[in-house]
């Protein structure tokens, strides 16, 4: 189908993006591995951080080919445009998801460009917070911009750090210099793959093997699906390159306090990944315990909304004693296109999403636990329908803190206006969805949902305190007006 | 796209079809609804039961106009394609499952045709067992076929009757009279919605209540979605009329001895859905709880295989004592569109939809439950990837007993070559697999699934005792070898 | 792109249509030769009559497997979907032209049905003037049609008729006793190609050879295309049978006075087809000569309305010895999707259509001819927009006579609100188009546009006299309001 | 359908295109103007200058919204994708010819993009013969570039001078003093519309006019499309402003000789354009008048091959007073999907294309004329078609000199390799196709094919002397083979 393109606010005004990554330098010793099939796969499963546009591009002998569009994985990595592909020996791959249903062809990645020294592939996850800042300065030194991406800020950046220094190692550490906020990166260059992890490790990003073959991938549940074995997590701060002297490491800008984010392990990621030493299903079922005791009831059966509150209702149950059970079907056919085909009737999408199994709610208490409220509006549904199949009691557990602030590292946390927390208290929402009881998870809690792995979080959209410092002139910005919605 | 038709071995051996059927009739009382909305929300609610074509016709004034086609509800039903649906009084629904790939667009429903009475709609679910016979009647009185599927066969059938007969009603009746096997229907006459189950009632039909408006679904899930009441199962042998003065039976046919299909509840049915007045989740947990008597054994955890075995693991667990929990993730972007373009390899393509959880499986025993073994090649997989994952022991229960017959009566239980407990005993699949243990619920307890309700079951594909007889002249049809793979 | 199908009111009243028929016997001299690219070539080159739908189906040892959907033959015919036709001896390819814009997928052709004796495919072109009373006659048999294409019709009549007889040979004669009206024929049986002509000879159909195979074609002109020798056109009401044992002719119904429809050589053909021993393009081309004589007037330049107009300008020319010249360039880019894209203005399709050549036509006098004026409103802009490319005269001639009269027998002539010459008089249309003049060839003289070949006209358009029985309940059919536009 | 782009080796070393252009600047007074639907209808007339991408930016107060991809008008900007634009005020369009098959999504046009001073949008037509030395200097401060398109590096250059020059006018003035080779150029800043025209005025641009609304164009053909009336061309080296001030203009860089591509006479316009004071017909037909006295034959018919030696064959005809006819029958289906579905069989491809009308042909003389000879097989094919079809003689003639070396101005005169008449005399080409005789129009009459007008023109690809320097380091890009094809 043919897309169009635009200049979009919501692009500009939006710098964050969820996206996932994945990179292979395949070892001249491992002849039978497709560097194509590998990403591919690669990207089937890293889809939930990202269905809104995909692509690959491979490297062979310093020459680079792209299949990159909007779309999933499955509607832009057809068999007929995988064929497209050639194989070569490195491959960098990219899955993102715009929010607000945004369209923006030319922010696809990897986005592939030439400067002084030759070809360079990248993809990116995260969100640069002075991205204002650094186009300004180059646009004053002559650059244009085709996008709003930080992708192309990035490889501008690079680009100019390569004109001062004299080896790709050294320019792209200069760039992490220049660079604030959160980014994932994953690179190509003519005969190397390079990951980037920004200082304050936002966003995942690990290091796994298949045979002789070193991958970078932002979840490690990939690596299960390849074959291949998870080496470890990118380090905060650490650049990789990936040659055929095999992997070294650039360490300069470690050794900070780190900040993953929390809500990586509360929603973003998959249950079967760990990341930074803690299993994401286990993080989760953490929390269904910890709110367990901080929010106890009597009750009948505990659910979880799915897929999202499964994981912390099992925890919930066994820190309860509470039988496990199943209150929702969900309808597994709904996906991208139905909600996209249906988008303007919010209501009847629910019911057709998700069905009460009266068999297992009738004349029950029920617990019924999902990881966050947004709006509210979902969980004001869920406990009609609960009750309309003849719950005797709902009682909500909510397996995170109560949403107050917007994020600037790169996930898609909605403004204020559309935050039920920030215009009720937890009585009212109660009220409002009509739940027995309410309990979220205390931040206290949350911030020990990874016990027992030492590491920092971000949880600024609870606690309203950054970790690094937000962009300030987000909204000044003089072009904003001039760009179409 | 465009897609092409053909007459095919597979279509034509091939006389068993699983279907989903749906019908509403709309009250003058009940403007607010629409028909249209209705039906395809019904059949969203009912793909479980097919995805390769989905149609829907409504009745306008005794005119009829429909969107049918192959592919998906989603794929179909577009808001493109509804938009050229006039809305109506009454409409009917249907949605198929078309095994082995074969691609048959003339077989596509609700079958509209006209005779000499004027116009009909026509929707099945089913197998008709003389269909040979029948039809070879028909050619000789000069009758000509544009497909070989049943509903045209039935649509003859009722056309022939029609002229013996003063009523559409008598002649619908009389239909039922010359119809061997299974069949639950759905169709429109130019004022009425008629819906006729077979007396064995092999497949489920029930009816549901909107408003003052009348409905048939061949499940009861959709009722929930729609916001419709459940009111009862059309019975075996009944024909149900509904018009401008209600709904009407003829019980002519009912009073036999009935034999729902037990695959039904095992693995065919949504687990929300109600059928003969049991839950298809709770007949599955008792599957489960049975299969915990029958095959104890010490383990940590009992997990089922994502969707099939959920229902059962969780009813296992709550026998035995032993913690339910996840072993397996399941990839939910896997769907008909992934497994289209990656079929040539499947063992690539198991792995890539379901991963191990390796923090909760590590160091365990794991009994793991599915609902049934075709080919052995699944559970191999799953096995292998548990112990991967750090499995001490692995345990695989089967909540249905093996599968050693072919079904006539409208499942697609393939040929008795690829069904593994034709060849091997239990003891030897357990070794092909690789499993620990391994225990199939017994048929004795298979029929107690539904435990309190009175009802007969078919278990043919179990038992090789069917309840109604088989076709005799399946192969030696003479056409057979003129229709083209 | 996923289409609907209906009942439709213009498919009902509508039994005229323009098709293209192709069919070829590969002889097993001929290894080389692939039924289904020659058939795919064919209907490239009959597409003038029909891009609303195509078909194609291969008979390969008796079995039958088609390609056919909506769609011109570029869109339905792709090297995708031919790729799934297997090689055989006996292929039909169909092209239709379904007018005002129906939409019928049931009525896509080839139509492949099944009867008492095996399978048979067929392809028809005309217009059954006797459908109803037949139709009619079958359904108190207990036929059921589903949909109101004659070629269904045609399909049971053969079934029915070859209950009676011993061979398809007597079955298909018999068939052509039954049938009234227009109709050529090509159908496959299981092992013989056959063609049939209508006693009057309405439409064409021809016979070619290449090698020692056989072919049947709707115009002569794929021959060229296909390398193949022009045999000769099968004769009004001959019956060909094609298979191993070469041509052999059924001639019972030959003989009587023939009436080719007098618009195929005006219109409907290509100019490079032969028609019963006429060049159409000569055809033309003495058309315009004829309106040189009948019309003659002072002009610098004598001009064709692409594509239509063009030969019988340079006949004009010719006898009248004013210079030939270009004065309108058709943009060659517009074609269905793009008369489909803009339908609903159609004045500025027009504009961009046809483009005047000011060059030529300045401070000239103008002689523009085109083949026949329906509405009058295309002629009305194009001497607008000659005058304002500073034509000094603009005089239209038509090289046929005015259409007063419905047709019946296969051409979409529009009903008589929208000929304009059924409410003005000619010179009352010269001032509505703003012609200096305006001149149709006489019906006396288009009788004689194939001067010098022996063959009989259907001029019913043109003088109300028809060689056949028109239906006499046309519009009296009971269903007629029963189904939905 | 997803497309898919990469870095390809033709599409560095092809730095020609032909393309089409055309922007709107809607005056206030013309409300019922939309700029959107008179760019559609403009590339629509423009399309044949380039199907294989197409594109229009809608500038709307100052911001900007584009629909653009790779595929034909139709295929690009559908209703749907015509929907997603504003109305705005200003509105440019591109139509782009990529040689060879490239497949290359980031070069297609218009190109917008932001720099320090806001947004841009830009258009282009021709082949900058200097861009790797701009490039290469471009890189050297920084830049990154995402394609090899000359529009990529044109709005580099404007971005880099604005810097230095407080006004958009004289940075594009300055920008004229960097680029060398060919270009027209059409580009809209956030209030203004530019047109420019290189100093040697290679390709064509020109002024129209509706309402007070001014349009440019490459060819004045579409204003008769639009009802607007023809001003001017641009001159060579004039940059034109509009804006709500009107049509002013610089005419520092006029006053060259200039030198106009002959080619765009003889084939690359359409027939009804007026290209700098002389009609593309007129000079078609002049072309075919000097070809008659310079190869004079006898003959019995004059016949061109559709559609581009239509014009030349009048011309002859009417200086040689032989009759004008019609020899060769093009299948109007032809065209671009056609083409690409049947690539791989140019010989069957032609005869699907072309017939001989035998009618016309047999046992006469024949001259036929085409407009030029690239490898020759073309030719070939038409003369055998003719012989086959009964003619006695066949004569060729061509509207234009030998094809001898290659062009850097923006046409695709592919390599010496392909070029027939760089390996063969004028008797060998004659000999190799079959004709009885040959005969191509001396490079003197060539250039005298727009008597009366006094323009200068670019023979290059005939004499090998060109009016500007060529590239000099095309070959030696150190990048070249790093570059996949």
């Amino acid at each position: 189908m043919i897309q169009h393109e635009f200049f979009d606010q919501n692009c500009f005004d939006k710098i964050n993006e969820e996206c996932g990554l994945f990179g292979i330098f395949k070892s001249d010793e491992d002849q039978s591995i497709s560097v194509v099939t590998e990403t591919y796969a690669a990207l089937f499963g890293l889809q939930h951080r990202g269905q809104e546009s995909a692509g690959i591009t491979v490297n062979k002998n310093g020459e680079f080919k792209s299949v990159k569009d909007l779309g999933s994985v499955i509607e832009v990595l057809t068999p007929k445009t995988l064929s497209t592909l050639p194989e070569g020996k490195i491959a960098v791959g990219h899955v993102r998801y715009s929010p607000r249903g945004t369209v923006d062809r030319a922010g696809t990645q990897p986005l592939v460009m030439r400067y002084s020294k030759g070809l360079l592939a990248i993809a990116h996850n995260g969100a640069i917070t002075n991205l204002m800042e650094i186009r300004s300065d180059l646009e004053l030194g002559g650059a244009i911009f085709q996008s709003f991406s930080n992708a192309e800020l990035i490889a501008y950046v690079i680009a100019t750090e390569r004109l001062k220094y004299a080896t790709i190692e050294e320019a792209v550490s200069k760039t992490m210099d220049r660079l604030k906020g959160a980014y994932s990166i994953v690179l190509s260059t003519p005969n190397m793959l390079i990951g980037m992890r920004d200082p304050n490790g936002f966003r995942p990003l690990c290091i796994g093997k298949l045979g002789n073959s070193y991958m970078l991938s932002s979840e490690s549940c990939v690596f299960e699906s390849l074959g291949a074995e998870f080496i470890r997590d990118v380090e905060p701060g650490e650049i990789v390159f990936i040659d055929d002297n095999g992997l070294n490491s650039i360490r300069d800008h470690c050794g900070k306090k780190t900040s993953l984010c929390l809500f990586e392990y509360i929603y973003i990621a998959r249950p079967d990944s760990v990341i930074d030493g803690m299993s994401v299903h286990m993080a989760r079922r953490n929390a269904g315990r910890m709110l367990a005791e901080e929010y106890p009831v009597e009750a009948d059966l505990v659910c979880g909304v799915p897929d999202s509150g499964i994981d912390a209702a099992q925890g919930y149950a066994e820190a309860s004693g509470i039988p496990y059970g199943v209150a929702l079907i969900k309808n597994k056919y709904v996906g991208r296109t139905f909600n996209r085909q249906n988008a303007e009737n919010k209501d009847r999408l629910l019911k057709i999403k998700l069905n009460a199994l009266a068999a297992n709610v009738k004349d029950k208490r029920i617990i019924i636990i999902d990881d966050s409220i947004v709006r509210g509006s979902t969980c004001y549904h869920i406990v009609k329908m609960l009750r309309e199949a003849g719950a005797k009691e709902v009682h909500m557990r909510i397996s995170s803190p109560p949403f107050l602030h917007p994020c600037y590292f790169g996930t898609d946390i909605r403004s204020k206006d559309e935050l039920i927390a920030t215009k009720m208290t937890v009585e009212e929402i109660k009220n409002y969805i009509g739940a027995d009881s309410l309990g979220y998870l205390s931040l206290e809690n949350a911030r020990k949902i990874a016990s027992g792995v030492n590491i920092g979080f971000c949880d600024g959209c609870f606690s309203g305190v950054y970790p690094a410092p937000i962009p300030e002139n987000e909204i000044d910005d003089r072009f904003s007006r001039k760009i179409m919605r």
